[in-house]
């Protein structure tokens, strides 16, 4: 099945990103779901929460681990998450006296979360590495191409003379930007999230906030209190990627709009058509306006999750498992298509 | 990779539909690229604009055709659309002298939103039966408990007794008058595209129109003219897909806000948590909401593709694909849980 | 204060309609309530439901009858609608013993929902006529230009030569389109909303069917059963003006881009620019581009209205009156504008 | 007329806020606009780019100025922008030799985007203060009833118990954040916009950055290379508005469900009913809600105006028009609600 283009055969190539796409896989889900589990019980150990029987056993046991796949897609079609389900398997497979062990004090929310942190830990990284690298890259046209002359154009119209350093200056100034609006958000986004059932901890007591604080150190995330039905990080997040594939949507417009006679900008490769072989559509730049507005439509449904309500809000919280991923990936393959783009870039602007 | 729930081989279970997403599969869409090319290699030899040879060369050589998906994967990534990487190799597979006359007079554009259209009268046929199987069950429902008394809750405070069919008809009347739309919305949006390179068929000279309309009776399609930058038919139809999940939106909402004490409805099933096994958390309607929420947003996206430029907008049409198929799937897997939570409803109102 | 442009004494002259616009002003909106409640109190009357004394009472108290616009206002603040304190002022205008017939039976969301339909029976009436026109102006453009000669586009690269007429086509078969949706969706759009407390009509026993069909008979509208809480008929509206608009977005973004060079059309008017006095800037192309924008982006809130909890949300239903007025007023206001372009067309294409 | 009910002259009492409604209208926005002219010409005039009697000249003229509206609606009608009308007023009111010289060197785009940006340093002055007053009234709530029991509900069901410190931080650590937010975004988001016709201040020659750096100094903003095609700032503000009626809807959404039954909160006020006199609906949290999803439905338009193409788009830049300033009046009536509800509540959670 691949409703979504990021999971086709064919048109992930074009509108996707492998290793971005990568981390929200099953396989990557029940990998940080267990990477969340071996933390906890090792902060529990550490506190002694749990005992080193325990321990070894819960380690043992998840190392070996292979998980009823039927079975999960049945429990979560029942539950709404895939965690229950999961750690019934993990405690069947951990087997008695220690099985109940895993997972102690903890809910759904935590893994799965917690889980999604985990992983966005390298989608950032593959971000902030495309954003590097298009930024080079633009740097690179405005070394070689930036004093050409360019008719400057407002509201559609010949306007006056501005060089290619103006215009380049106009794609690359917002990734700039959005490279460090990500940096600085990284210590609020990059942090665990431990709750228990309501987000009171309720099972551990005293030792709550010493178990969270390790929890946090062995997983590298920030330690903070709960934050289940506080989604503003996540939704800052998404606008974020949203930002990234906006301005980039003004650099596939604008390299569109270019490409139309010719004149302001030679284009490599370029795509063919079934009907006239003559053409050379310039489909990055396409791709990038559509990356662009899918982000800017996605966007107001993570803000439609902010009224999560009460404790923890079954709708609000899988609204976001069905828009977030996407837009992950859809920044990502717009920072693809933008540093393929300028590579296409053979000369802009007037040579002198 | 799964980077859409839609497509998730444990979420789909809980938020999609196989049956319906099943129409949007690489498989689904050649073999609707394939039915395109067939029926216009027909409608051509009927008009005599290809020869009684080239026909049979088609059909044996489509017959037997075995698509190269690396090569149809590097040729989308390259040309934006997949059908000029999949009619070189039809060509390539047909052989000289006839290859040549798959596809003539087509543009990609015409295989592709054809092809869709094809595949949208299977995913209609689901969506009335589905449509028509909700619509029942709530009906059943009215004639077991619809004059039990429930209490009328006005802007969530308690208000004066209705009973049972007072909510229940709010929850089907819009199922009925959406299916009425969607019926009468067939003729304009179950059409042929057909248009050639710019949507004038110039290569087809006089006999354009008569291969248009035999094309369009050989798929049991309207015969209609090019609408290739005209997309409100598909707009309206998502519209449409919004409307059957934003009613079912309130069908859940009403149905979690009633579960929260247990007095007024009794729900069979219900999901388990990892934290609380008493708890028996009504899922089904708690998706009914995510899904309203998500095709409200997608609406959004699909009417931003509507100023859709001249001749053929690689950015405009592009972004439906990123959002048709997912509110198709999302409003089916709307309808099969509503219709499972139907079925878990034991009671519902005060017993007399 | 004017926040939106709609309303503002300079911006509404680019981005209103002031026909349209004046249907939603305050005085509109009460004289629609007091409409529906003289409407109301005939109806009863008729049935024998109140008295001939409370009916003579009540048309002279509502003929004579001076809002409190402060206590409006405050009353508004607090109670989330307008009505329960219009009621109050009504009743002490009429005074005793027949104040308490007035509005008897009856809710806010009756007086509300049934006065938008009353003003939007004009405001239909209004995006008619400016379809018709437009329309028009398009056919007669065809009439002078259709057979020249225009490059066809395609990903915005120059494809095939097309005529005029196809592309003129393409900007007016949707509002041909959109008209005929606007014009069957009137029997399910222009309805009686009646339900009292909770929708059914508690106070009026066996009469509340009658009353009913009464009410909506004087007002000319189709009688229904109450669709409180059912707000499928005005997302599908909303849907309607956002086509309207949408594919109005191709005509103005078309326009501008065969504006560019200045060789495929040539506009009259044009704005000006305070920085370089020999622009002549496409200002209502453009506009025809914001404003599809605009509404597209607006849909998805009329949507996420749908999940419209119980027997009334206040949440929900508030959340429509934030939107659809200002769908409307753009809607009007992009026909307004592609009229006005269209009559700026002083020649389209090659002249032979 | 009043389309908007930010606008109205009743609705504004319950959905707006007046003080951040002032910012935006014509009186504000004209005085921002000749601000900014007057800030430009002294740093002309410092610059030695005017004279000492041009300058002179130009505040005299200002200074006694009154604009023709009915002129500046014709002219923004034409122009699709009000500064081209108002410059010429200005120069005829300044008169020969020196009105030539206001305005000199730069475009409509600098008056407009500068003028935004000297408004929006009251607006953020008052949803600092608003956000500081809801902070300070909910850790109020937490003192006097933060350690009362309460019953955490998860997926709305009934989970463990919580205090009421637990609910309330839910509620007001979002805040925390978004105050925090608001306060590092400051530095990008209030800065000086001078470009002049097409972003390059062309007719000011090597004095083009130290003009720019004065005119930064004298209105208190920050001095960056211009930014008329890159709206990142704006998307993101528009972002952090948006998170904060999102967080706030949590509130509103949570209060909305305690109080269904009267146990677990008890409010002062509520709104009335015009059929059912003895209800108290919780209108703030209600609100709270609408205004939650009123701005999470307007972002998505935000950012679909990032794509803008070239040195300016009139297209893009007008529908931030449309956009922006109900944001922020949408946000501040959200704070404005958030804290009168908080007043509201005289009890939360089961006393001891």
């Amino acid at each position: 099945m691949t409703v979504s283009p990021f999971d086709h055969p064919v048109f992930a190539a074009l509108l996707g990103d492998d290793e971005t796409a990568s981390r929200f896989s099953l396989e990557a889900e029940l990998a940080a779901l267990l990477a969340f589990e071996i933390a906890l019980a090792q902060a529990q150990a550490e506190e002694g929460v749990i005992g080193a029987d325990a321990i070894r056993a819960i380690l043992s046991g998840i190392t070996t681990f292979k998980p009823d796949i039927a079975a999960l897609r049945a429990g979560t079609a029942r539950d709404g998450v895939m965690v229950p389900e999961l750690v019934r398997q993990l405690r069947a497979a951990i087997g008695a006296p220690h099985g109940d062990r895993v997972h102690f004090g903890a809910t759904s929310q935590d893994a799965i979360d917690t889980g999604l942190v985990i992983r966005l830990v390298s989608v950032i990284a593959r971000l902030d590495a495309l954003l590097a690298e298009t930024i080079a890259k633009l740097a690179d046209l405005e070394r070689r191409f930036g004093a050409r002359a360019l008719m400057g154009r407002t509201r559609m119209q010949a306007a006056v003379p501005i060089t290619v350093a103006d215009r380049l200056r106009a794609w690359s100034a917002p990734l700039r930007r959005n490279r460090a609006r990500l940096e600085a958000m990284l210590p609020t986004l990059l942090v665990v999230q431990f709750g228990g059932a309501a987000g009171t901890l309720d099972k551990l007591g005293a030792k709550g906030a010493c178990v969270r604080a390790r929890l946090a150190a062995t997983l590298g995330l920030e330690d903070v209190p709960q934050w289940q039905s506080q989604r503003d990080r996540l939704a800052d997040f998404a606008n974020l990627l949203a930002l990234v594939s906006g301005g980039l949507g003004k650099f596939g417009q604008d390299v569109a709009l270019m490409a139309q006679d010719g004149g302001e900008i030679a284009l490599s490769g370029g795509g063919g058509s079934s009907a006239m072989p003559h053409k050379h559509n310039p489909v990055a730049a396409e791709m990038l306006v559509t990356l662009a507005r899918f982000n800017a439509t996605q966007l107001a449904g993570m803000h439609q999750a902010l009224p999560h309500e009460q404790e923890r809000s079954g709708a609000a919280w899988t609204l976001e498992w069905l828009l977030l991923p996407q837009m992950a990936v859809a920044a990502a393959a717009s920072l693809r298509q933008a540093s393929a783009l300028a590579d296409q870039i053979e000369s802009i602007g007037a040579a002198p």
